[in-house]
């Protein structure tokens, strides 16, 4: 089958892989759809950093470069192993991509987002969803129901986005800042949104990404640009939000966050860091504020596909391009990297859905 | 009447000041006994931090320097204002130090130790411990009962530990590691073990505040001279423990605190900052740890001194030094810069209670 596959910097090719086999307690994905992720585009950029190299495997695929890239999926069931209950071919599922190893403190709690030995489908080695198929064991594989699979594509992004409003422990009625409204931003804001909560504010300065964010239907869209930001919240919400979302990943911006919470507030951070940051301590003491890292998602498909079955999320405004998987490099990565403000979520698909 | 004023950066005197006047709803306390806390000690040597210097008088109080130091005191009743209930006149009390603004947001909500006008009595202005006689507002007075007054002056610094292990939402029976070992230290694994915390372990370099930690009753000390900190609290606990304590203000500590924690755990920054430390936000994330800020003390006055009736928390061991008033800087503050590692608390009486 054809595949989109990783072989190092700069480097990821079409390549024709053999066919991935169902074993038991396994599902074989047909995939319709595969969004674009940062995280591929740092890859692409910057990686491999998720990706494992040639010296280190990954410890749970066993696996290095050259790996099938895309987690961002949804398609429809082509074969089940043995085993296998309450999913049948023909059904259209999206796919929680990970890979843990079910042993470690954090699986033995529940929270196997943040598995010692993590390792995500798309990144870690195996399969990935920018390809014609995909098998994962079957407790990753969650039912759509009547939502079609390019709606299906966006429930990976959007998971991320209500996890970190459900770490947040804002609630409906309450009041929240997201800064940076690029697609995490925007996810995390419709996941808002959808909670409930009274009042949602956005931080962004670049026009097309401040216009997605008044697309996805938030109180306040503010621009940081020569403004006092912490101050212009604090007076838009007597005293400062309940809860921010950093998702940017740039020191001044979590500053603003953390200057943007309420005294006992919560900062929630989203972003994946590409450098050290330098953190101002005394403004957590002072304001006796909180920072929680939040990563990925847990336990949050189901809710995140009832939220665009029921119709709290519109996934319209996030898709902002759909290309063939021949097309993946220039039309879907190099089209991200130069206009990514514009975009938002570029689907790919391995069918001949596009001409 | 003689108190201890601070004149500006290591010059603290001991003067004749007028007398303090008890107005309505004020109780005036003949202090007994009042702690040198390490604020004052940075006071000294780099101040004017907290204190107001002569260009920016303290919001609440409009004073600035000179003025009258110490807040960690405990004395009797001497006179009350009218409209004053509950206290008389031969009470034991401890103060809980503040002036704040009883507007402002946090005030709003209860959290008045984060008001944003904050002072302390002692810093900011007006009376202070360091002295015969203070005088506050009945708010701020606890009655000791039975307790004697020199275990009164330990309240404070005690309501500081007992403040933060609260935050910390740590439950009986959980484990904990205390990072750091001075007088903050202390007090906090003091307050956790007196919670009924399961495991308290105790991570300090330090000869002499090593046995101040095994005096304190803690399960492990632990020397981070030469070991990978985070591993062994790892191994000690099965994968980290439940909550941190920052109580030294140091960027390794501070990552080795965020390290030890198991996945979901809990950090709480005790520690006041001279810097603004590089923060790694990633371990945050991929182990979705939470960092809370912890200031002084909210309501815990009365939970303290009853840790301290009941004998849940034995004073002595933090009771290293008493001195009188006139002997405040060369037998307080110079024997703590010096000796800082042997001494937890000085105690500093006006009265003639030494020869």
């Amino acid at each position: 089958m054809k595949a989109a596959r990783f072989h190092g910097r700069g480097d990821i090719r079409i390549d024709e892989v053999p066919d991935p086999v169902v074993g038991p307690g396994q599902v074989e994905v047909s995939v319709d759809w595969c969004g674009i992720c940062g995280t591929d585009l740092h890859e692409f950029l910057e990686g491999p950093i998720f990706i494992p190299p040639p010296d280190a495997p990954h410890p749970i695929t066993g696996e290095t470069l050259p790996v099938v890239m895309g987690h961002e999926f949804a398609g429809v069931v082509s074969a089940v192993g043995s085993g296998v209950t309450g999913v049948a071919e023909g059904d259209r599922v999206a796919v929680e991509p990970y890979y843990v190893c079910g042993e470690c403190v954090a699986c033995a709690a529940g929270r196997y987002n943040v598995c010692r030995k993590l390792g995500f489908i798309g990144l870690a080695g195996r399969d990935g969803g920018f390809a014609e198929r995909c098998v994962v064991d079957q407790r990753w594989v969650h039912p759509l129901g009547e939502l079609s699979t390019d709606v299906g594509a966006i429930v990976e992004p959007l998971a991320v986005g209500y996890h970190a409003v459900r770490l947040s422990g804002v609630r409906e009625g309450g009041t929240a800042a997201v800064f940076g409204a690029g697609p995490i931003g925007l996810v995390t804001a419709a996941a808002l949104r959808a909670r409930g909560v009274g009042r949602v504010i956005v931080v962004e300065p670049a026009k097309a990404r401040k216009e997605k964010a008044e697309g996805v239907g938030v109180d306040h869209v503010l621009d940081p640009t020569g403004i006092d930001v912490p101050e212009a919240i604090r007076d838009l919400t007597g005293g400062g939000v309940d809860v921010a979302f950093e998702c940017a990943g740039i020191d001044a911006v979590l500053a603003g966050a953390i200057g943007s919470v309420h005294p006992g507030g919560t900062v929630v951070n989203v972003a994946i860091w590409g450098h050290v940051p330098a953190v101002n301590m005394n403004d957590l003491v002072l304001s006796e504020v909180n920072v929680v890292g939040s990563l990925a998602y847990c336990g949050d498909h189901a809710d995140t596909i009832a939220l665009l079955r029921d119709g709290k999320v519109d996934a319209a405004p996030f898709i902002t391009g759909r290309i063939g998987l021949e097309d993946l490099v220039e039309g879907g990565f190099r089209q991200l990297i130069e206009h990514k403000e514009e975009n938002v979520k570029i689907l790919v698909s391995p069918k001949d859905v596009i001409a």
